[in-house]
């Protein structure tokens, strides 16, 4: 007997990351109820993501054009990188209208765990742009988690080896603005005192 | 400028129930990064569900064949009906491999407030197969909930005025197995004791 094709996309949704088998059934039962053109709209964008969108040869940023749009925007301080892991954390960034530099996506983090080394990392053109002559900062924005913090501190190495004279920084840590600090996790609150400032925050 | 074909996908992502706008973009990233034929095959099976499958005339299960393949078959006993909400219901009670009557899938519950209606529920097939000859017994499978409940009560009835001699029965309700008594909900409890039994659960 041919397998029900809701089974089938069932058994597909179900493998997509934070999605089960009772989620990817009740999607696939959403997709087949769906009016209109909204399931066939979906079909199409999955196979154009894989035919339009290249990682930019530059900063690896997922783009539509050689190099991206950040890239080859000349309005943009080519003398600042900040270094993330995925784009998501890119345009999270972007959302602030603060930072005018450019960027550089190295998909992921470092993780002996997850089998997941340098080489697997685009890691490669960030030394060579580091090289590059004009550099002078290097923001690594990894996330503050225990390997976002050991991939920075590897590229921090990296880089005093591949460039003299660029500055490497790193985003500050403390209490999250509307947070509690009664709630708060230690680490974070440890942060927050050591890095005290006496600059009051901007309430604009 | 062109929306990213990513953004598109993402947007596409989170008009899925229970994807929001984060998770979208979590999910459209790794269709991007997915290696091999993964995000193909996803986007055919969306495209094949819509394509050739569609409700089972006489049971409203979604299905390849006309009619389904539990209604064609001859080994299962058409005097019994059980009336499920959804397929993935059905596909939990065909699991127990205990039940061999016929199902209904009326495809929902009745909501005043969600705007759900006799009329928007698949009900009139279900009459039409009580006033066929035959039939000895209509398990309300739907599920325990009040719009469940009000719904069942709702075909109860209907039930009643279409057909005399037709045992209309609902699934037993008490504390689930391996739960623990101290966590339960009043209501099962409530029920628990109520239907108190004799027989001792199997323990095979």
């Amino acid at each position: 007997v041919k397998e029900n094709p809701l089974d089938t996309l069932a058994k597909l949704l179900a493998k997509l990351p934070g999605i089960g088998e009772k989620t990817g059934a009740r999607l696939a039962y959403f997709l087949w109820r769906a009016q209109g053109k909204y399931p066939e709209d979906l079909a199409r964008a999955i196979l154009e993501v894989k035919e339009k969108v290249t990682p930019c040869p530059v900063c690896g940023k997922p783009a539509t054009t050689d190099p991206c749009e950040i890239c080859r925007d000349t309005d943009r301080d080519r003398t600042i990188i900040m270094v993330v892991e995925e784009p998501q954390d890119l345009a999270a960034i972007e959302k602030i209208s603060a930072y005018h530099g450019t960027y550089h996506v190295i998909g992921g983090v470092l993780s002996p765990v997850a089998g997941v080394g340098p080489e697997d990392l685009n890691i490669r053109g960030l030394l060579d742009r580091v090289k590059a002559t004009g550099l002078k900062e290097v923001i690594l924005a990894t996330n503050p988690s225990v390997e976002g913090d050991a991939t920075a501190a590897f590229l921090e190495e990296e880089i005093g080896k591949a460039a003299q004279n660029i500055s490497v920084t790193r985003l500050a840590r403390g209490i999250p603005v509307g947070s509690k600090i009664k709630y708060m996790d230690p680490a974070s609150i440890e942060h927050a005192v050591a890095s005290r400032t006496g600059k009051l925050p901007d309430t604009d």
